[in-house]
């Protein structure tokens, strides 16, 4: 871990250049829009290591699968992100010599990503080996209001010579995915055209035939002065353009204007391709880049109003928290249904695919409590909309019926080759049917079962049905050769968790099911008949979850993460060696199996999940047992374990994991930052303030707050979005003060008081759950 | 399955030519002497399917490893066995016409494999596209006086023509693996010469720098004349050819003695590579071909004399034996200790690497019974000297002492990539262990153990040591995520198998110990110190012993093949439907790994390693317990249920068992043939025969036999090497006799009779369990 970024409220800055760190910066300040986005890498030429990622939300590739021994059932093809055109590069040449920062002695070098308004920006001077000086500006934006567009603005200014600058706009598809599994490119050239005030350039997959047109078009300055000089149009293979060479005395002030439509045939019909590109940029060129800015800043004020966390008296973890719900506002926006929440989002490649139980578990309460329903119902849908790959994904397994969701997906097909995971790792589908309760208890739209939830519910049922089997000696339904959310176990027999959700599932079915029988029974007919229900399984359903196995420790008074977990040889995390640590780096995956270590939270996700089944004393003990084993090696771990402390009155750890989580790649903290962001973790980070800290719950209707303070700040608020309402949630050492920013009165508890909150008008509690 | 070869004692006879199964027979085929071998490619030009492949032991390459995802731990290579110059072809060319059947009319084909004699002949007539036919009859060796030399005589017969024939004998370096990773070839050229009268052509590996040269003579005759035309020499990549143009009319014979020598530097220095070669191919060339002959066929006479088994009344049966020892006895001669027994030996590429536990659990008990025990004293010297590397791999994988020996290796050094294999397949160290005792039992040579056998008994009894751990409130030692010798299971705690072979391990080492201490103290001293060996230690040894955790069911009287193996979904192999067979093609491996199906012996195993230990009430209700779960997708597998079959008195399971072991390359029973031979679970038919049949142990010195009957032979015989005897034994359906081929008297028992068999004489022993 090595922090080199500055603290501040409002924006990520770095104010020095350090080729040691350009790859993590290059995660770090990644924009995006939920259409698409890139890593922050320079738009002028750099020499130094660098990863060159630009990405076009739910544009693909099937690249073939390598794996060292086939197992049968594994998927032909993995599921790449696809680095498609580059099209923020814009190549500067002063008398002959690329302006290169890995070449040249950069000085007051300021790079910025402006949060609050949603642009990076970056100045610097550099001192070329000829000791020719120029000032640098450039800020860009890939605009939240209209998808398609990106927009840069880049300044450069000879400090103390005249000559000529060269100034080459381009758009390079030229590219290749780093984490290639053969080295191959992924791309075809389709159409181009290099003009002398811009150009466009198509690229279509080698597979899938996914196209993508980019257009550009620019405008230059000298100083205030818009200039009419024609460029030079240059095409070269998947690239094209634009030289524009102009003679420059000291202080000059040249400012290039680069528009970019990015369009791709997921939205545009292969004909309109380049109409499209070239409506929407006109369009943008048309209302000028102080337009675009001032779109970005307003649209992003709309979205800080909805979900921005205020912590008082610690700038570090004020800069965390925004940090995290900036990325995921950068990442999803929920307006395509077909898309969904990869885990590095826009800022890099690796772990290829969009779609894992992140979206669910993690994902899904962020988007419910800080954007309009309907965000959250589409990431539900998506999943619905995947059912019959799921069904087909469950045949290719053997199973006779059900539905098994793949671990890793862009299209509903599986994507991932590790046998202990893809074929063993079945909770995800648990975690896809909590989705619904959680949608369904959140919002109310109870119509949402009958409409979709219910089709799903029914198949994962059935799936349940059929993977576990009776043990007669022990009359117990038992599931064995699972692997459960700690993947530091493989291929155990009766994972608590896994155990509890399959029959918390067939549970929540056959509530789903009276309720429709019994509110919607012409609907629940029609769909009674579509999944040519029988009577058989919802008794065998019942069944299972009177005589499913729950592996426990009644000394210890604990749930047992798997059959024989008390055999492993107990000790630890505290007592580990530092250098063994991270366990995944200097550990064989033999000795981590076998250890007692546990990667991310696994019974106390159940825990968490199923809170309000269990009481206080059963969720201490398993916490007590568990939280000292478990080395949060997963970025999805230690917001769960923050959660639970809360809730348990553990503040210190609370904190502990809070600042675990918050500040994961701001600070490099797993060394891994420069293979992008861990996106879908942030969600977890906003959890462990809102339902951590907040102890925000939804129980029959209400919210349900109680509150805490870890200490270490004077105050914090969060906002919910709950069923029309959007309460603020202000808590200080002594008080926590609730305003209901919108007309729609809310029915709230707070430390087991009930309250309302009418419209525009606030409430305050006292609590004795304050800690100060 | 599909049987075309003939039925035949001493040859494998393929009657017509079928370019479907040409790669089967390319593998049933192959020839060769220990120190180099290949498939029965044709010589001239062959455009069909055909998996070109010509090995020399020992020269391997170390493959970049390719893995979905990595593991801490994972080999950076993976060895493999190393394609290298084609020495065998030959191409004919027919006025401007190669010959080439898979574009020719083909009849009177006829390839043979003399396993009496160690030759490969064909002959075969063939009729071009414009209708030219010649007769063509090859026959080729690999000498087994001459370890360095291969040689062919082709002739070639224009039948209905007078024209030009070209034959061309070469030397292809440019070849590669089929199996290589990346399709990397993995040769560079060093220095070639293309000569009137042959040539030669030096290699070198782009790792490891292996070097290996070929060096060519002939010599061409038209009938019986010996022609002195000057052939055209020809150089191209990594290949040498002489280009011989004769004018042919019908009815002429052309003949050509092709003689190779291939040399390697792992036998000679690199400045005299050529010199051997040329030294050792001018040696053959001059005794000429027919001399060459009649050695392989005297050799080979010896080593039927040491190793043959004659089976009457069923041809099928005694072809199906003499083609696994001849198999074995090409693949290996124990005469390098460099070398071990690849499971392809020299007949295909898969799997790479040439060692596994195959040579200690199977191959040595052959090469102990039908060879001088100096060659399976060099197996386990073999291991020895890898003492050093398996110290290193348990260094690898987190240990602070002992030695693990790889899966797979070539070096010494682990080049298998599975974690569930790699890491987790521990009982491989049980079986070197237990190599060590069953040398010293049967050869009565104790002395081994000062000399090689307590090192390397030691280290892994650390290992072991280390690798256990005591559970408190069991007061027992377990040993958690194993990999069994049933690979249908991963990951699995307390394997009976492999906790059995652990703690036998111990025993065997202090009871080692104990000898040295008492017969050889000053060498017991000195290794002690050299060793580092503590008294704690080899307390500790025999408190493991005491405690270990053996996994029972009391209830039915059985060890358990691991925790919680009861709680499958018990069903039985009959009751799986055909259309699922083999599981390993048909199942996904969660379901092969949750089902109780048993891939190879597992418990078994154990039960016939320690056969003396267990009653035979114990065996008894192990094996009809595990026998009929047991799929046997293992070609390991069968041999050890056909012993402990015979031991129970199961006939005709044995003989079911005998038939699935013994032609399983022939018939291509698992459909992989063409990949190549399954060598070293030959070793295990033999086994099945001396062991199962046979009911042949070593017990306190002496030759212990039950024989049986399995009812479908008239009799059957096979030779034991004991202790300098070489004991004939021969069953009938009435008695057995043992005849004595040497001077040395040995004692045995019959059917708990005890005999001494005086030097070349007989006894006969009627006996109870003989069954018609």
């Amino acid at each position: 871990m090595k922090q080199y970024l500055k603290i501040d409220e409002w924006s990520i800055i770095e104010e020095s250049f350090d080729p040691q760190t350009q790859e993590i910066s290059e995660s770090v300040f990644s924009i995006g829009n939920g259409y698409m986005g890139g890593r922050a890498n320079f738009e002028e030429q750099y020499s130094g290591n660098s990863l060159q990622g630009s990405y076009m939300a739910g544009v693909y590739y099937p690249d073939k699968t390598r794996v060292g021994w086939w197992k049968n059932g594994y998927p032909e093809y993995f599921a790449k992100v696809l680095n498609s055109t580059n099209w923020i590069g814009i190549n500067i040449d002063i008398d002959g010599t690329a302006l290169d920062l890995a070449k040249c002695t950069v000085s007051e070098f300021h790079r910025e990503l402006n949060m609050k308004e949603g642009t990076l920006s970056r100045s610097f001077t550099a001192t070329l080996a000829d000791g020719k000086e120029v000032k640098v500006e450039s800020i860009r934006l890939v605009s939240m209001v209209r998808q398609e567009i990106g927009a840069i603005r880049y300044s450069i200014q000879p400090l103390n010579f005249a000559g000529t600058i060269t100034v080459t706009p381009y758009l390079d598809g030229d590219v290749k995915n780093k984490d290639s599994n053969y080295d191959e490119k992924f791309w075809n050239e389709v159409e181009k055209k290099g003009l002398p005030d811009g150009g466009y350039l198509t690229l279509k997959t080698k597979k899938l035939d996914f196209h993508v047109t980019s257009a550009m078009a620019f405008d230059i300055f000298k100083g205030d002065e818009l200039l009419s000089i024609e460029a030079e149009a240059v095409e070269q293979d998947k690239y094209v353009a634009s030289v524009i060479t102009l003679p420059v005395q000291s202080g000059d002030q040249i400012v290039l204007y680069k528009y970019v439509a990015n369009v791709t045939s997921r939205n545009h019909g292969l004909g309109q391709l380049i109409d499209a590109a070239t409506t929407a940029l006109q369009s943008a060129k048309e209302a000028g880049f102080a337009t675009l800015l001032t779109e970005q800043s307003e649209a992003w004020r709309d979205k800080w109003k909805e979900s921005d966390i205020v912590i008082e008296g610690d700038v570090s973890a004020q800069q965390a928290i925004r940090f995290n719900i900036f990325q995921l506002n950068q990442t999803y926006n929920g307006e395509d249904d077909r898309l969904n929440i990869g885990p590095k989002g826009f800022t890099g490649e690796k772990y290829g695919g969009s779609t894992y139980w992140d979206t669910e578990a993690y994902c899904v309460p962020f988007y419910l409590s800080t954007a309009d329903s309907t965000i959250a119902r589409n990431l539900l849908i998506y999943r619905y909309k995947h059912l019959e790959k799921a069904k087909e994904n469950a045949r290719k397994l053997g199973f006779t019926k059900g539905a098994l969701y793949p671990m890793v997906t862009m299209n509903g097909e599986e994507c991932h080759n590790e046998w202990e995971i893809t074929f063993e790792e079945i909770h995800r589908n648990g975690a896809i049917a909590y989705a619904v309760y959680n949608y369904v208890n959140y919002t109310g739209d109870k119509a949402y079962l009958g409409q979709y939830g219910l089709e799903v519910l029914v198949e994962i049922s059935r799936f349940w049905e059929e993977r576990v089997h009776l043990v007669p000696h022990k009359d117990k339904y038992v599931m064995l050769g699972v692997t459960g959310p700690n993947e530091y176990e493989n291929n155990v027999n009766n994972n608590w968790y896994t155990n509890r959700m399959a029959s918390w599932t067939l549970e929540y079915t056959l509530e789903a099911l009276a309720y429709l029988q019994e509110n919607e029974a012409s609907r629940y007919a029609e769909l009674a008949d579509k999944l040519e229900l029988l009577e058989s399984e919802t008794e065998k359903w019942a069944e299972i979850i009177a005589k499913m196995y729950y592996p426990a420790d009644e000394e210890r008074g604990i749930f047992l993460q798997q059959d024989g977990f008390l055999d492993k040889d107990l000790m630890l995390v505290k007592d580990i060696p530092q250098e063994n640590l991270p366990l995944n780096q200097k550990w064989s995956w033999d000795r981590i199996l076998r250890s007692c270590f546990i990667k991310q939270a696994d019974v106390l996700q159940g825990l968490f999940f199923l809170g309000d089944r269990y009481d206080l004393e059963t969720k201490k003990r398993n916490f007590d047992f568990y939280e000292p084993l478990t080395v949060h090696e997963s970025s999805l771990s230690p917001c769960i374990h923050a959660i639970l402390a809360c809730e348990l009155g553990y503040m210190e750890k609370a904190y502990e994991m809070y600042l675990r989580t918050s500040r994961l790649d701001l600070d490099n903290y797993n060394n891994d930052t420069e293979d992008g962001c861990h996106s879908t973790s942030m969600a977890g980070t906003w959890m462990s303030i809102v339902h951590g800290f907040g102890g925000f719950r939804v129980l029959d209707g209400r919210v349900v707050l109680k509150p805490s303070n870890p200490g270490h700040w004077t105050s914090y608020a969060f906002k919910i979005m709950f069923r029309g309402s959007r309460l603020k949630v202000n808590v200080t050492d002594l008080e926590v003060t609730v305003t209901n920013e919108t007309e729609v009165p809310a029915s709230i508890t707070i430390y087991d008081q009930e309250y309302t909150v009418n419209g525009l008008s606030s409430i305050t509690a006292q609590g004795s759950s304050i800690t100060v």
